[in-house]
């Protein structure tokens, strides 16, 4: 059972999704930190596509929003408070949220999957809580101390970020590796970035649209291609081929529809590695086979497990450049527009960047990124 | 180019496919070995599905059968005339004849993963003659020396068991995996038989025929499940669990349709891998987002690699008894009565062996089988 | 703090070392288990070289004796009480104790590696106590519910073959490999039994006592080498070799000595491993150079890490018979003479087992072995 | 049997090491390429320590020059001539020579760890002949064709930077790894270039002489410490661990003596690697327990196996700098000055890099150097 620290109902915003299509602000109580928990002081929450998704369909999968549940995971914020055996953690401490609190018994845990375990608490995957609020009590050893100069919002995107960690590490990207990403969104970036901070040789980048490409561009691709409905896989893949001089040995789809999966599968290397991130339908028309005789690994990606150290070494390193993905920003107050600007995508929006402290107003918070 | 050795046409009477449904037994010249090949004097030849399928079709997917073909390639024999340069043979050894020979040159061979070598000089797969024959010239590095205690049955059966091998190897088995195995035909049954040596604790395995399952009993499974057209997916998934007690870690698919990779993906344990032996249709249609969400890996298996000395190891072990899975015996001159069997499946037919040496009686060779 | 559940000093006679060569047995209170604990009423605990080690030194390494412990950590129970969250177990089950509960939050615990825990519990290493008594308290989710037809002695041995586990997995042992295990006693003999059951082809071991050689082939030894003080190992490499036939692939050594670890380094085939298993001296002088430049790998094992699943599936298979290594019997009251059997390897002790059970008659416990 | 295609003494100047501290410089004829092989204008030669080892002392361990021997192995050229049956390459192309050309047949071979290969054709080492002379004959698909964009000397270099990656990759270095480097020669600096190139954290070197850490600041390092004959190895380690922030999970020592060693094992992170490229002598003395009760893996390196590409793909990239390693260059006319150079270290010498095509001019030859 959890203690309520503070029930003065005008100091934790938060922001509820009821049910389909129903986000409110409203004033939740404050935790009390259990022995093992601190409670956090919300700074910066991203807004990712699976919160769009529940905002507008009220599920995802087998995961239904029954009761009112805060919405965020994309999170960083400041120490505010301690639980009494808290020792890795003081107040003041400026801390990214790994948002997935696994049970830390079962086998997945113990064998250094948390990320598969049943039992995990995941903010904002229904019934759990998420942080996009002033408060937020979490288990310390998920709260990442930042360093000095890795600024709130990078602590937020840490998040997305370690998606393209974990992505990059399932498909074994190494240097030398040449690189076809399918899908030039959030976690096609990351995986971009990703992909060339481990020394991948080249990188091709496909989607779509045309102003995610060029931003793909600035992020270090070093080929793009557009995609048209319609356009035949073979004949994508032999353009790719063409492109990179070979084919790539490893492919991260990032769109995880019939059309990737399958130019995927046409493009990628006899022996090589296709990791496939995007969620799409239940049931896919496949060529599979031309991925199994060739020895073509397929591999799934469900969050992250042990990546948001290295997603925060990449960053603090100052080799990547993670905040040019944030195209909007908001207020906590204006939660409501940010998620409008993020389910239309208006403005070429790719992330869209939430600031929860109190008072804080949108220049001051801009200016600060740095 | 090769040099005869010798063309006295009554030397060498050989299996040659012509085209679809025109298999005719012929006089072949016999060549000379080069350097590093020997001459050897065919003993065993199995036949495989795929040599089924040559016949019958003409073709598997791209490969087709446009000149005549001597077939065959799951064979041993007595060497008989070693090239200039081979130290490792003799004449008199007996060998095992891994039916592939790589280029040893592109970066597939360099890397371990000779199989996927698209230069592979390949026994029976159009246009490279096979082995079902009296004499028949190999790479001696690709000739495994039999001990004396390994009959040449169980040479021939090498090539079917290095699939076996090769199989549970990619799918990680190890002491304690749990496997589910679809499908109880050859290949199902050398991956039971491997995956038992490898330690499974237990393995569970489908058929749509009893007599099959009848058979993977007695080759080690501990549990087997009578599978019938129609069968809901996830119903089986549960009774499988309910059976092993958990859900398998290691799945392998030996049927290559679309209702058994969706049991593959339904029964299979988070975290855990489908191997796809099985070669199917083109494209199918699966459930793929449920292992890609629960991070169960998708494997194929082409052909094999640095896996026959492992299945000699096995075999000379005595541990395995993979002459069970010879059903039926034919000389060399009875050849089309053998693929006869091996098509139909007339008497429960699994694998059906050939012995090729001259003058050989057929009570005589199954006498030796030991 | 723990809670006593019962004081009454006649219900938990327990082993405890107050230093070296102070080993006594007194009452000690009977703790309440928390709520994701359980009591076990103790039943088999084995004596480990390690306890015989702090009995007659009072230390190993860093880890000294200050306060009186409670010594054992190869053990079994029956579940006597669960704490109020244990849904996995109930009363009246019985389980094998895997005896360290890590800390579950540093980086070692979320990756897989929680034996590399630096704050983990771990029974009879000071200062945590052991469990050689009538009861005791212990982590409900490392307690292994035990199948009906495993015996509680197969349970606590489920501790040092676990080790085995390790060592073989840590090896890479997988079917086919060559194995060469230097020393025979029980470390030795449980990474014979395991590296047998994953498949190895042949286990060539090696001890200085013949009699310890004479239950290595009763354990499946293929080949076994005496060695004599002063043996050179370039000779004892030139003879494995010539048994097996080639050199082991991999080796596994259970002395630690440096004269063990040059035999390794000499024997082990180019590219392989050796893994060292046995505790000697701070410094050894090896000749390092001649296992670098043949890229064999040197690896060490600390304890186990998710090993316990995989070792009862081996003894729950009914494949391996471990209970061959226990060669003396004594009931929890004469704890002082089976650890002078132990010490002494008086009638060729290997593995010694206590009897924890009030009022069990060692006829009894000797009959229930089957 | 090779053939000779030239035997005007005039046209193949050579450096050939007779015995100890006997190198002559001498016209040697040209060979006719086999079928598979390419003769190659050579251009860059760079001198490695064990070609001036070779020179000292007339032998490395069990490598003694018997024969008169053409020194030389990191090398680039232009191709002039082909065997009739290369297709990759044609005369004109520009090289880089992997100078191991492998027996192809053999295990290792076979399982893509060809540097293994006891049979291999290693240039330089007795009684195979080396490159640094006008004309050289080689196997085709060990020359590795250089980008118009890298220079003959990065193609020369791209030998010693194979051992750097190859070491990188035995190290399991990924993003986020914390690297300690022990040794800044030209080993050490490869490996630094590469640990960061794969996106290391931070990698932390050391070595005796202050001026190579400067070449190592300017090569990336983020820290450097400065080693004192004498220094205490704890005391180090603490350092290290100061610096960093915490324990290296990786160490890759390039000095294979008893105190870099040791210091290795007191710094590296438990459950993680050193990998040993240095080699010393033949036994040392090393506090080992320290290691395998803290999993802390030992990998030595022997040369490179498919490491080229990713060599080639750093150095292509454009975002590595492996010029820098070059302080001192040479005609081939006076190579026994650039070995002079080599061996006294004068002048702060890294990499002497030897230019061999006929009449090139020093000016011309460092003005290209781009």
């Amino acid at each position: 059972m959890s203690t309520i620290l503070e029930t003065n109902n005008k100091c934790n915003l938060s922001a509820v999704l009821y049910q389909k299509n129903d986000l409110r602000m409203e004033q939740k109580p404050i935790l009390e930190p259990k022995e093992n928990e601190v409670l956090i002081q919300m700074h910066c929450v991203g807004i990712c596509g699976s919160d769009v998704h529940y905002l507008t369909h009220g599920r995802i999968a087998d995961f239904i929003v029954k009761d009112p549940m805060i919405i965020g995971h994309e999170a960083s914020g400041i120490v505010y408070k301690v639980g009494e055996k808290v020792k890795t953690l003081k107040p003041g401490d400026r801390v990214a949220i790994e948002p997935g609190v696994p049970c830390r018994t079962c086998s997945f845990c113990k064998e250094g999957r948390y990320n598969l375990c049943s039992q995990i608490y995941f903010c904002a995957t229904p019934p759990d809580h998420g942080n996009l609020s002033r408060f937020y009590v979490h288990a310390a050893d998920f709260c990442h101390k930042l360093p000095d100069h890795v600024s709130m919002e990078e602590g937020a995107l840490l998040e997305p970020l370690s998606v393209g960690v974990h992505a990059c590490k399932r498909a074994g990207i190494t240097i030398g590796s040449n690189v076809l990403i399918t899908g030039a969104g959030p976690i096609g970036l990351v995986s971009l970035i990703t992909a060339k901070a481990m020394g991948a040789r080249r990188v091709i980048i496909t989607d779509i649209q045309e102003h995610r490409l060029t931003v793909a561009k600035q992020c270090g691709a070093d080929y793009t291609v557009l995609i048209h409905k319609g356009d035949d896989e073979q004949e994508l893949a032999r353009r790719i081929h063409e492109e990179l001089g070979e084919a790539p040995d490893k492919t991260i789809d990032c769109s995880g529809i019939e059309t990737t999966i399958a130019l995927g599968i046409e493009a990628t290397k006899s022996g090589g590695v296709i990791v496939i991130v995007g969620c799409g339908p239940n049931n896919v028309r496949i060529p599979l086979i031309k991925a199994l005789s060739r020895e073509v690994d397929i591999r799934g990606v469900f969050r992250y497990a042990n990546d948001y150290p290295a997603a925060l070494a990449m960053v603090a390193s100052g080799k990547v450049n993670i905040r040019q993905l944030i195209t909007h920003n908001y207020v906590l107050e204006d939660t409501l527009s940010a998620f409008e600007t993020a389910k239309t995508g208006a403005g070429g929006a790719i992330k869209v960047m939430i600031h929860c402290k109190e008072g804080i107003t949108l220049e001051n918070a801009i200016l600060n990124q740095g």
